[in-house]
Parts: C-alpha cells; sequence; structure tokens
C-alpha cells in the first residue's frame, strides 16, 4: 500500500464503520419507539452481530497496515488537509479497540442490549432483583474491558476516556472540585427564596396534542431541520444520528408540567443540530464526527439551558404558548420565568433544574470511580447513593426506582457517561459567553425570535470542525481559552443573584 | 473441520446471514414509514452495505469449505434431523451466490435503494423521465446478474428461481396457459352481470380512526399476534419479518371505500401469521425460513380472500363493522357482500378483483420475459402494456402511472417477482380445499368467528416446515395431491356462478 491506498483503504473502512453505528442507532431507536414487546431478544441478538461486524472493520489487519504505513508521514501528497487529524483519531481508536478482544466486545453489546430490557421491567414493578446479576455482569465485563484497555493511574480513566477522549478520573476530580462547593452554596442561597415563588403549573393541565405542536413549532423555530429529523415519543428522552439527512429526537410531555416536554425537545433538538450541522462530506471520519460527549452535551444544555430558560426567549415564546393553552392567559410572564426557572433539590436527575442537576452527577461520578477502584460492589450502590443524597442534596429516596437505578445508562453498559454531562454544561457557558462577546446582545435576538446567528456561530465554531481538534483543544479554539468552570459558576451566580 | 463443525459453522453463517437480512427488513420498513425525506441517499448506502457483508458472508471460502465436507454425507451422526435439508438448500444457495459478484451485488443493491426513491418521485408528478434511466440500469445490472447466476433455457429462468425455487420459465408458461383462458371466460360472463349491482361504498365515508381499529380487531381475531407485531401506514402496504417476535404489517386506508383498509390488512396479516408460524429456534436456516414467495402469498390471498371475502366471514364480521361505521345500518348484507366480490376489470392490480388479478399479472410475466429475452427495452414497454390491457382487459390507461409504472417491483430490481401473485393465487384454492376436507365446513366455523383450526392446520401443514420441503413438494405433502391450477379455477367458478 501506497500512502494514498493507505488513506482511501481507512477512509472507507471509517465511513463503513459509522454506517454500521448508524444502523445500531436505527435498531435502538426503532427498539424504544416502535418495535413490539416479544421482538427484544432478537433484536438484542441483531445489535450484537452488527457491534460484532463494526469491531472486526475496526481491528481489522488491514487497518493496522494502513495505519503503519502512514503512522511517520506527512500526508502532504494526499488531497486532504485534514488527513493528519483523521489519522491521529484513528490510530487512537485503532489503539482502543485492538485490545478489546472480538469476544469481550459482543459480550458486552448482547449484556448491555439485554440489560435495557431487564432494568425497564424493573422500573416497571419496581423490582430489580432480576436487573442485578446483569449489572453485576455488566460491571464485570467493564471492569474486564478496562483491564484490557490500560490505563493511565486507575480503570475508571479507561472508561472516561470513551466518551470524552483525553480526560482523566483526576480531571474530572479537579472539574469537580472547581464547582461542588460554589453550587451547594447557591442551592442553599436559593432555595430558600424560591419555594416561596408561584408555581403556575398547579392550576393548569396541558393538552398534549397541542404540546406536541408547541414544541414542534418551537424546535422549528430555533433551526432544527424536520425534514432530516423527526419527533416521537419516547419514557426516556434521547437523539439519535442516523446519518446524513435523519437525526430524531424524541421527548415526553406531561399533562400537568409544560416544562417536561417543551426543555426535553428543546435539550434533544440542541443535540440534533449538532449532528445535522456536521460537515456531510466528511461524514464517517472523524473530520464529520461530533467531537465528544460532553461536546454533544454542550450543544444541548446550551440550547434548553442558556436559550430556552432565558427572559428573552419567552419574551418571544410566552405569547406563541399562549395561543396553544388558554390556561396561560391567567399566568404573568413573570411567574411563568420563575417557575421554569426554580431551584429545588429533588430526586430525579432527569428533572432537576441546572443548578443541582451538576450534584446528581456528580453523585453518579463518585459512585462510579469507587466501583472501579473495587471498592464497592453492586449491592452497596443503594446505601452509598442514599448517603450521598442526604448529604448534597438532603433528599431521601423511599425506593430503587427514584433512586440509584432511576437512569438507564448501567444498564446499557454505559459506565464513565455520567460525567459528560457536567462537562457539556461547563462548556455550554464558556461557548454562550464566547458568542455573546461576538455577536451582541444574545437575548435580545431571542426576544424577536432570531436564533440564526447563534447557531451559525455553533455550526462555524463546533459543528464543522467534527473531531478533528479534541473536545478541549475545540473548546479553546472556538472561545480562545482553555476549558474551564469558572464560566458556568459565572453563568449560574449571575442568573440566579435575582432570586 | 470435521462433519458437526461443519455443520455448526453453517448454521451459525446462515443466522448471521438471515440477522443482516432482518435489518435490512427494519431498514427498508423504516424507509417506507418513518424516515425523514433527506434521508434516503444515506439510507441506501447503509442498505447497499448490508446486503455487502450479507452476500461477502454467503460467499465466504469458510462456506464453501464446510459444504464439501457435508456435502457426500449422511448427517446421522449429527443431532438435527433436518441437516440433511438444510445443507441441500445451502448448496443451492451458496451456488447461486457464488456466481454474483460482489461488485455486481453491491451495485444492484444501491441502485435498487436509490430506484425506489426514483420511482416515487415519478408517481408523485406523474414523470417517469427521471426513472427511465434508473429503470435500464436495473434491467442492464439484472440482465448481468441472470447471466452470472446460468440457466436452463432462458435468462429469465435465474429470475424466478431466486424468488420461487425450482420453478422455470416454461413451468410458468404452462400454469398461466391452464388459467388464462378459463379466467378470461368468466371475466366475460360475471361483468356482464356484476355491472348491474349495488355498491355500498357510494354512499358511505368511513371514518379513518375507525377503519383502524376495526382492522384491527379483525387481525387480532383471525389470529395475527400483536404483541409481536405492529401496524402502520404505508403508500404501497406491505409485510416485513424483523426476527421471530417482529412481523409487522403495513396498511392503507381508503375513506371512501372499506375494502381497500380491512382487505389491505387481513391479505398482510396473512402474510405475517406465516412468518409468525415459522420455527423459532430453526431461525435463521432453511428448516425456520420461508419457503417461496409463491407460498408466502398463498397464505395472505388465502386469508384476504377465501376466508375474508366469504359469507360466513361477514355473518360474524358485518355485525363488527355495523357498529364502527353507522352508515352501513342501511346497507343490506347481500349488497355489502356483492359489493366486495364485484368483478370489474380495472387498470389497476392492487385494486383488482380476485379473477381479473390474474390478467394483470400474466401482462407483467409476459412482458418481464420479453425484456430478458432482449426481445424489448425500457422504451417499448409502454406500448406494449397498452396493447395487452387492451386484449386481455379490455381497458386503457391514460398515462403511466394508472398503466406501465405503477408497480413498485422494478424500482427495487425485483424481475421475476409477479408471477409469484399468481402462484400463490394457485396454492391457496389447493390449500383451502385441503383444510376444508380435513376440518369440515370452513365457512360455518367463520360464521362464529372461529379461525383457529384453520390457522392450527396452516401452521402443522405449511409454517412450521419451513423451506424444506421446496414449494412445489410443501404444496404436495400438505394436499396429498401435485400442485395444479385446477383447485383455482374449480373455486373460481363455484364462487361466481352465483352472479
Amino acid at each position: 500500500m501506497n500512502i494514498k491506498e493507505a488513506y482511501n483503504w481507512l477512509s472507507n473502512n471509517s465511513k463503513e464503520i459509522a454506517r454500521l453505528g448508524a444502523i445500531i442507532e436505527l435498531a435502538a431507536w426503532d427498539q424504544r419507539t416502535c418495535a413490539p414487546e416479544k421482538s427484544h431478544g432478537n433484536r438484542a441478538n441483531q445489535i450484537a452481530l452488527l457491534s460484532k461486524i463494526a469491531h472486526s472493520k475496526g481491528v481489522d489487519k488491514k487497518t493496522k497496515d494502513a495505519l503503519d504505513v502512514l503512522k511517520n508521514n506527512d500526508f502532504s501528497g494526499l488531497d486532504d488537509s485534514l488527513a493528519g487529524a483523521n489519522v491521529k483519531v484513528w490510530l487512537r481508536e485503532y489503539e482502543r479497540s485492538s485490545k478489546i478482544s472480538a469476544d469481550l466486545n459482543e459480550k458486552l453489546a448482547l449484556t448491555s442490549a439485554n440489560g435495557e430490557a431487564a432494568w425497564e421491567s424493573g422500573m416497571k414493578n419496581g423490582d430489580f432483583s432480576g436487573f442485578y446479576p446483569v449489572l453485576k455482569e455488566l460491571i464485570d465485563l467493564t471492569r474486564e474491558k478496562a483491564e484490557s484497555i490500560g490505563y493511565k493511574n486507575e480503570p475508571y480513566d479507561a472508561l472516561v476516556d470513551e466518551y470524552e477522549p483525553g480526560i482523566t478520573t483526576s480531571d474530572l476530580d479537579t472539574l469537580f472540585c472547581g464547582i461542588a462547593d460554589p453550587i451547594k452554596d447557591l442551592v442553599l442561597k436559593i432555595s430558600d427564596k424560591s419555594s416561596d415563588l408561584l408555581n403556575y403549573n398547579h392550576d393548569c393541565s396541558f393538552d398534549i396534542e397541542a404540546q406536541k405542536s408547541f414544541s414542534r413549532q418551537i424546535v422549528d423555530a430555533i433551526g432544527y431541520d424536520l425534514a432530516a429529523g423527526r419527533i416521537d415519543e419516547a419514557v426516556h428522552p434521547f437523539t439519535v444520528g442516523i446519518g446524513p439527512g435523519d437525526v430524531r429526537i424524541t421527548t415526553r410531555y406531561n399533562p400537568d408540567n409544560l416544562s417536561t416536554g417543551i426543555f426535553g425537545s428543546i435539550h434533544e433538538a440542541g443535540h440534533a443540530m449538532y449532528e445535522q450541522g456536521l460537515h456531510e462530506k466528511a461524514y464517517g471520519t472523524p473530520a464529520g464526527s461530533y467531537a465528544s460527549l460532553g461536546v454533544h452535551e454542550s450543544q444541548s444544555r446550551l440550547w434548553e439551558n442558556m436559550v430556552g430558560r432565558s427572559e428573552g426567549f419567552w419574551q418571544w415564546a410566552f405569547p406563541i404558548a399562549r395561543g396553544y393553552f388558554d390556561c396561560l392567559q391567567k399566568v404573568s410572564s413573570e411567574e411563568f420565568l420563575s417557575t421554569i426557572n426554580r431551584v429545588s433539590p429533588g430526586l430525579i436527575r432527569v428533572e432537576a433544574d441546572e443548578v443541582t442537576y451538576n450534584l446528581h452527577v456528580l453523585i453518579r461520578f463518585e459512585i462510579e470511580r469507587e466501583l472501579f477502584r473495587n471498592n464497592i460492589n453492586v449491592e452497596d450502590i443503594e446505601a452509598l447513593w442514599n448517603e450521598k443524597m442526604q448529604k448534597y442534596l438532603g433528599v431521601k429516596p423511599a425506593n430503587l426506582k427514584e433512586g440509584a437505578m432511576q437512569d438507564v445508562h448501567w444498564s446499557a453498559g454505559m459506565f464513565g457517561y455520567f460525567p459528560t454531562y457536567t462537562l457539556g454544561n461547563i462548556y455550554s457557558a464558556q461557548l454562550f459567553k464566547a458568542a455573546e462577546s461576538e455577536l451582541g446582545s444574545l437575548d435580545k435576538m431571542f426576544s424577536e425570535g432570531i436564533f440564526k446567528p447563534l447557531l451559525g456561530w455553533l455550526n462555524k465554531n463546533i459543528h464543522t470542525h467534527g473531531a478533528i481538534y479534541g473536545s478541549s483543544g475545540l473548546i479553546e479554539k472556538a472561545t480562545s481559552n482553555p476549558v474551564s468552570s469558572k464560566y458556568f459558576i459565572d453563568y449560574l451566580k449571575s442568573k440566579y443573584s435575582n432570586f
């Protein structure tokens, strides 16, 4: 193989792996939105097979040969200015994948696909005794995975690196350290006051069909391309990228609380606009892939919170909402705004406000870290969880469903994923500040229903760069500053100083 | 490899190919029911990739080695009484697949996936100038495929053999010869009379939501397991088997004509009950796969026509229908029955009655045969089509949309598929007669809403045997008679002697 052949082979292989990944996403989307109940075992086998094929493509001997050809070259002979960046990511991915045996990979895929069904039935009937053995197996397999991959200081490093390439447990310790105390202080300060506020939700009921139309109008207005996507309902909302021209979101609606549906929709639309903004021609290569889950989450949180919960946004959107929901006629825009920004420690992460949210993540991070330091086991999770909830948030779960087993992630074998939620928050504040300093007052634009400048800025500074700069490199390039949690803390302090 | 290893390897490989096929079905289902408009190019690439992987598994060198080990053995050492039958089918499939190059296979998959979109836009705007070049390419590729595979007498043999293993063009000539003239006579005789009949549809409108509930109740009652399936709407109704526990049907509803929705649903449910009745443990091997498309169609046509259009069925179902549709109160059951069995030559195959239907198929068969004898080309289809429509059915299409381009099949590269529709009709009459002679009056059972004995008979005599007897072998085994078109002609004559 010469350089050109090697590069073309890797590009093509990378695209095929991406396509297989996209089909796995389709299969998972279908399982959560459409598939009949008796299909689950069969679906797990299908996903495991696709995962096996994708893995074997990634560790193909020809991949190694091609990478060997390219490793020490300057790529100047190639007709692709991003060749060097692509090769760097491929090398990293190969290093990682080739250490996981085909057998372990398939076991993980199959157990994860089955785990979700076991967890779901636990959530249905409140009894997790059927899920615990699967969870135990998933943790064992994941420990084995971490040992296979290797790590700098501790096994958990190998896990977070999958979702946020380059980051370590110790980096996360530092970041959480920078936000935990200021947030705890803020929570104490705000929740004292916010308990006095009115809550319009108490007196209203929101028709589901009207909520669907309203959410659709809003995500369309902020820039989610519905001709390249669709909106469905799911118990646990998520976004899937099924390839160019097909990025779907799901949401759920609560007749008693407008926030669930509208902020769920805006959040997922934020994710989706990231994928819709990726460089289509580079699809399947690092230059056309998302940078990390943290960066992904920065997009969803930015749209959900910095845009969707802002005063300007509701100056524009509140009259629209009133057109859909009669009962909002008797609610003042002030009351509405204070309700959607209410800070109140609770039990459920996905229902948490933007301040306490990160304490929920912190608890999960600390428990995962202990799990993979082999300091605790499945049986110890519940007690530790409840202790931390009490300590950080002052609340106590009555059972596993509203406690340690509330999230889907572990059932799908996704350990090391939670910290990316807080990284997303941190990045989002830093990005929003940089965008505003370049574009001028965003709140004013939102109040006029103008979102294109912000989306354009994110397209240009984040989306089109794909994964070639890594997450911290990308944030630094976009904001001209190294990643820091101070922007997020500043944002929270400034926003909630009014409360 | 010893015998056992070879057999296990082939079984496992066969299951993986079936799973990939099932995922292709999922992707196609999604494209027709859910996928956003901008996704089509991407989806075509995904399907082409899966098809490439499945094809390469089928022609893997290890497949050949394993088949060589097993070819001349008696399988008595294997713990599977169906081993011999499975190996026979695998050998046949390998012979076929290995002659099609990977390149041709991928080209066909990609062109077919794109063809459907081009055809659909032709159907939308009535202009097929964008579709003709794709159709031309598909025919050229299919000619190449037929030449690669080889054939006994003519290229079309290689094509029909894909859908109805073992059948030849000359067999089809004989079968069509046996039904064409009796049907033409019958049409002349009946349509004279049926033009005087009333049509309740003229005075009624049928609420779509009520139609959905009605169809759902009916297909549930006849035995379609909705916990292992689902019903969606599609412009061109179809059934997909996405693996055990997941066989979905689609249908469409016409507010002005109840027949479209209810018979479409029963037809597809007939297909689906076949797949739901396959031997789950043998999934992915010939013993757990459908026998042929002709046998598949025999199940759908049997339920649609012999059950769904029978007098007994509507003695039970008409009161149910009246509960859904007020306007049926003023319709007599006699009028209803005569409307749903009306025979009237028309332009559109999917709307044709059960008598004229086979003339529509005959026209397609004759045109395909000429195409692959290289006697005509794409440009000649329209004139020949119109000439035959006039000759066989006495009607003339005003344009391609209601004429030669009305069907989706060619756009998906499915040449040689149409004759299986008539084979299905022929098989269905033969099966129904055999079932009735064993079970007693089926019409009486239907009038009481009892369908389990018939479904059980089909399960036992057709479904659980999978593909191990071939289609004609299976029909012969189930009915103790060789395949013959006389049962179908007898059925039509006896049914329509009252008209």
